[in-house]
């Protein structure tokens, strides 16, 4: 299958309804990515000597560019809006200021020790070059729960919460029977030949732990009834969910999430929160990034590009030549800046829309892990704040940063926009409908809607509105203008930083290939 | 469902045969456990004091009795025949011996740094006590990853291997696109009302990420058939497998396993190898436990008991009396001892049967994580060695300690009865088999049997030859003498370290509400 996300997308609607489609693939972000091959890059040591190249944004795109660059000998000069490097890859910590575009503000107050990675969370093993650069670069990594079996669903508020272990081996063991009934019936005789048909129906015991007589009764699988064993006994199961309970397209996050690739075990997160990759970049270029500087023009020239930018901490407007620029902004926000490149160019950066995205989190004692015996992964609700998210970090401390409402696709615009008391509000409720009683252990609330956040406007591209052609012509070079997102087709249909590093890489391999061939045209040129 | 293990084990050969039902529980090292809740224990500080206990075995069962009855102010003797604490928790470093009962030698030359967990190596969430006398002893604690869906299958070795990925989702695909051509077929009318009919069909569509014909047709949940992405394109996935590759008994491990509730995420181990929860309470212990006293003959006194050990420092025969007796040796190594138990008792030892189990280890660069991008878990082969199972410790290292071949259950037996060479080669096989071109990387062998390993001898019973009333009559107090034991029903149908703890536990609170009612009487006569 190729599908593009739109068909992806109408497949799925087509039975499911839009709200299926939604919650399959906007529940995960948006849809899986490429595992693109990282970019080798082999560009020799001294290859930018003399060369001068502008970045925009220090987010990790920018950051993978500026240090690849500097190891090739360009002179690099990074402006950053924001007084931080890292643009969403964003960790929060005590005393850390949360500042809307529409002007709230919001202080983060968790206890010492405890953070919150507001953006990216995870790392999954096949993002070789995000994880490369953690190995090169000395970031201690760890692994990151995607799933527990012991963590929650509550498809339907009206019935109480079940856990995902139950949901996953009712639903498994009630789909056997139901085919195992029907293969009994010789209903399937043209699609299986009788040796199949035998295998099958063992097969089909086994997998869903079906009695003797095929027929699905419960499964140990499912979770044990505690109850004082009686000697020799094995353990009895939980009574079986009815099979209707099951079939809420809400369920499909819990059962399916992590058979997406991007999100299937092993999975991993840096010791001490997300930002120490970007502390890790950041040591390495510290010279080379200019915090507070805020661009507000590009120009092309003959020979090289020109930007404008305002000074935030000297208060003036300056400008800065090099022989080439390459972007990192976000699609949207370079959309909106005065440049002089083509109107094909701006008319597709201009077809581009950011997404929204909320997460809430909490400072909490841990009783998710006392308590029930839940030790990272998601619970997941039919309920506006969608799952509870369960920190990776710390098994077993005393408190934790419990993320309670992680809102992304439908419901995500109207929840951002609810006031903040709201969006708390509604994050202690989807806990307390989890883990009732519980909920009073909150404390210290922090929402971040990324399309509130300055420099960022959103959490990703809205990939259904970016046209492919749009797509292909960003992905060239604009005279001596490079554009690197994680947005880009260029990094494979990618998502999160391997995506940003990796569209990163693309563009540094194009600039050094065109440097290198001017240095060679030279060559010749003083030669003949 | 309340099966016992036979009847289950009869309920699954009755379909899958008997190597069918071997592969789903065998694997397992055998069936699952009760989620017994820990025994409660509240002795008085100063219960026990003036009674002194000896305690056979310093394994986890000896040590949890040992360090419970010294808080409650017994006076406790640990024998141990070994010249180390921990029995099966036993973890193996550079310069360690493995001396088996036949005499065959062999040394650990595994690198500084990596360890061998010859026993126990997993801690499931839901085991609550020993996780929480690892919180309480202070033995960190980090992620063990029991599946990887990076992780690979071969279940018939005339076809290559292929992901845990692509097994979990093309099984999960066919299934449900029989299914759902099965009610398009009006064939389960009967068992589906009209609306189950329509969710139905809409949920199998995204569970088995079906074609908008409701046809399984591959999945990227299968994977990313790596190729140049195409702009605004989804990667392709892999080509579905054929059903037929599917359906072998040998895919449950990979499939089921981590459905049991022992076996699902959220797993543990300890940082640095499984025997720093011995360390912990052997630093406890220092002086309770002697080692190198090898139990010959227990005599019931009138007021007591009295115990026969060779010592092996001294090389003399020693008598030790004490008021109470608490045996945590195997318990087919308790029916040989010099006892005088009551026949009944002496027979329902005799009826004990140690299983058999081998790993065999090596030390190797991490080809697994650099080239496969596997991360922890189990790959599953038909074939001895049955799994290779990766190292959840020190991720991205440059080496690790693979456990390639960790053979349970049906062949058990003949695999331990090889020759070391033959293991070897088997295990080095299966690599090869799994990663070709690799198993080159393998060094410096190690294979624990344990049914070679003195005073093991095995490394569970064999709960399908030990029956009902058995079970019954060893969980009594014998007199004076208590027995613990991870196999022991006390401990509900327990498994591992957990059980070993919890039956430890059991008898505790046993032996403590006997002496605190011998202590009522005493003041009562003395007040009379």
């Amino acid at each position: 299958m190729g599908l593009t996300l739109r068909e992806a997308l109408s497949s799925i609607s087509a039975v499911g309804g839009e709200k299926a489609a939604k919650a399959a693939l906007g529940a995960l972000g948006f849809g899986p990515s490429a595992h693109r091959q990282p970019q080798p890059l082999k560009l020799a040591k001294d290859l930018g000597r003399g060369a001068r190249v502008l970045v925009l944004g220090a987010g990790i795109a920018g950051l993978v560019t500026a240090l690849e660059l500097k190891r090739a000998g360009f002179t690099v000069q990074v402006l950053e809006a924001r007084n931080r490097v890292g643009g969403r890859n964003w960790t929060l910590r005590q005393g850390d200021q949360v500042d809307y575009l529409d002007g709230r503000r919001q202080t983060a107050n968790f206890a010492q020790g405890l953070y919150f990675n507001a953006g990216p969370a995870r790392l999954p093993s096949q993002h070789r070059t995000i994880l490369d650069y953690c190995s090169e670069l000395g970031v201690p990594l760890e692994v990151l729960i995607n799933s527990s079996h012991g963590a929650q669903v509550r498809p339907d508020l009206q019935q109480p919460a079940f856990s995902v272990r139950q949901a996953h081996n009712d639903t498994r063991g009630h789909l056997a029977g139901l085919l195992a009934t029907a293969i009994q019936r010789d209903t399937l005789d043209d699609v299986l030949s009788a040796e199949e048909r035998t295998r099958l129906l063992a097969f089909l015991q086994g997998y869903g732990d079906l009695s003797q007589a095929l027929v699905y009764e419960g499964s140990i699988r499912s979770g044990h009834y505690v109850a004082e064993p009686r000697p020799g006994a094995l353990p009895a199961s939980v009574a079986p969910l009815a099979l209707d309970r099951l079939l809420h397209p809400e369920l499909w996050g819990a059962l399916l999430h992590t058979e997406y690739p991007e999100f299937s075990a092993t999975m991993f997160q840096p010791v001490g929160g997300m930002d120490r990759i970007v502390d890790a970049f950041y040591s390495r270029l510290t010279a080379e990034v200019q915090l507070g500087a805020r661009v507000q023009r590009i120009r092309q020239l003959d020979d090289g590009v020109a930007v404008t930018y305002h000074d935030q901490h000297s208060g003036l407007e300056q400008v800065v030549r090099a022989d080439y620029l390459v972007s990192t902004l976000p699609l949207p926000l370079l959309a909106r800046l005065d440049t002089d490149f083509s109107d094909p160019v701006k008319a597709a950066l201009r077809t581009t829309r950011n997404d929204q995205a909320t997460k809430v989190a909490w400072q909490s004692e841990r009783f998710w892990e006392r308590n029930e015996r839940i030790f990272g992964g998601l619970s997941w609700l039919d309920h506006p704040a969608k799952v509870v998210w369960y920190p990776s970090n710390d098994l077993n401390h005393k408190e934790g940063l419990l993320v309670a409402g992680y809102v992304t696709g439908e419901g995500a615009a109207a929840f951002g926009a609810r006031p903040l008391a709201e969006q708390y509000a509604a994050s202690r409720e989807a806990v307390e409908l989890l883990h009732p009683g519980h909920s009073q252990a909150l404390q210290q609330p922090l929402a971040v809607s990324w399309e509130q956040v300055p420099f960022s406007e959103g959490p990703w591209l809205q990939r259904e509105h970016f046209p492919e052609d749009a797509h292909a012509l960003l992905e060239q070079p604009q005279g001596r203008v490079y554009l690197a997102s994680d947005g880009l087709v260029q990094s494979g249909v990618g998502i999160w930083q391997e995506s940003a590093a990796n569209s990163a890489r693309h563009v540094v391999a194009q600039l050094g290939e065109r440097v290198l061939r001017q240095r060679q045209a030279e060559a010749s040129h003083a030669v003949s």
